[in-house]
């Protein structure tokens, strides 16, 4: 996989005025980068958009990067080989980070397979703090058995190559924050769990 | 050129239970696309930033994506061939409308020389109301003599290849909405235009 994340020739840094902290105070809370990661059909888009109901309703500003809704567009032109779910979360995580420095609460839910990855997106950061690893564990017999969108039974029929858990592999977080398996938790529970994460980092101010 | 603005392969759209509508009036304020256009040195950055402390002095989201700082992330992959340009906007077009779906004011401030590149990113808003066109207008010669960055001597050395208004052609907007002439007006009368614009638009609720 050769992504690049370098910076363009004859380019150089311009510092807004405006601070991320200058917006989080106007925003009364802090921006955090919510970084779901579990296989197709194991509840991440579902929490995520229940996590952001919920923080909304607070008053929090929030916005939700889906892996289906980004790939409309910004990554429209990718597909799902190794190398272009590399160059898919490296937008992502560029994009999550925009938002962060916005003084956003970023839900991020892509599969986002590879640790490699997942880490990438996390170093980009100045703080630990801003990154909070939701893993919605979720075997995969439940995953298959869930198949909202036909997928697992099209790729079963290899129909799809590169489908994660079927013939793509799929690399556990090793520290997630936050782990709910969605065998066993309703979406509220999850979504209390997440919710109860943020509020152990001082979320509000 | 060969820009794919497409979807992926098997995605689905999964539609947020916080609208845009939502998040507005959270912010009692519309989000908007103030899409900066103009030469090197032209003042794009300068001004887009000044806009932004103003705005947010008066309560409003804000975020500034510039030429620059997009190019140390999102689009570092990228050089400054034509097909690279678009690319690097086709991106830029994207993440612009997230921010816009958060409700936000987003002022892009890029070169942006090609008026098919221009127009692609204002035909994927729903709204023509999303989009403010600045035309930051300001001879050549002028930029010449800034060139805060060195960038037009490196240029006229033949040290920076496809340098737009030395060896990479510029198109003028045929309609912008506001256009300042940089050369003519300081940075405070080219905000007070620019606010002026938006207010017209009924933008605080």
């Amino acid at each position: 996989m050769a992504i690049r994340d370098s910076k363009s020739p004859n380019t150089y840094w311009y510092q807004s005025g405006v601070t991320r902290e200058d917006r989080e105070n106007m925003n009364r809370h802090r921006g955090i980068i919510v970084w779901f990661t579990g296989l197709s059909a194991s509840g991440k888009s579902t929490i995520a958009h229940a996590v952001e109901k919920e923080l909304h309703d607070k008053g929090v500003r929030t916005i939700v990067l889906d892996g289906d809704n980004v790939r409309y567009g910004l990554c429209g032109d990718l597909g799902f080989t190794d190398c272009d779910r590399s160059e898919n979360l490296r937008r992502i995580g560029h994009v999550a980070k925009l938002f962060l420095e916005a003084g956003v609460v970023v839900l991020t839910a892509f599969i986002s397979p590879f640790e490699e990855d997942r880490s990438r997106a996390r170093r980009m950061l100045d703080r630990p703090e801003d990154w909070l690893e939701v893993y919605c564990s979720c075997p995969i017999e439940v995953c298959v058995s869930r198949d909202q969108k036909g997928l697992y039974r099209r790729a079963l029929n290899g129909e799809i190559p590169y489908f994660t858990g079927v013939n793509s592999p799929y690399e556990p977080p090793q520290n997630p924050d936050v782990t709910v398996d969605t065998s066993k938790l309703s979406v509220s529970e999850s979504v209390k769990r997440i919710i109860e994460a943020f509020e152990k980092r001082a979320f509000f101010f």
